[in-house]
């Protein structure tokens, strides 16, 4: 089973690489951008387990390793 | 608009650090793990553009700033 973890800080936390990564599609000529957050996507492979049981986990796993729940979000996405 | 952009490392290329978090989550216990890789999303925020327009605005995006295209494959999902 296929699954895609996002992490994303959450909307009250300063973000400046996506800030800078803002001003640079504004240099470039996207003026049209009005907004840019950075976040992590994880794509994790699992076996033998059931959606129920691999969703468990994958909430486990976000709040254990993958996401600081202080500062960022997260949701699962299962394929 | 609201947009997402996905980056991940192309299939055939290493990914040390989706490598690294998938030998911890197994150390922690998380059996079921057969694979992890690690990219990047971005939250794209636009203003007045239509839909045909900002899917062509974000194309260029990746290929002229997100997304190493030698090494990275990107994917847009727009709201």
């Amino acid at each position: 089973m296929k699954a895609r973890v996002f992490v994303t800080l959450k909307s009250g936390v300063l973000d400046p690489q996506g800030a800078a990564i803002g001003s640079a599609l504004d240099g470039m000529g996207f003026d049209g951008v009005t907004g840019v957050r950075q976040g992590k996507v994880f794509e994790i492979e699992m076996a033998d387990a059931s959606r129920d049981e691999a969703a468990e986990q994958l909430d486990a796993m976000c709040k254990r390793l993958l996401a600081n729940t202080v500062i960022e979000d997260y949701s699962v996405e299962l394929d």
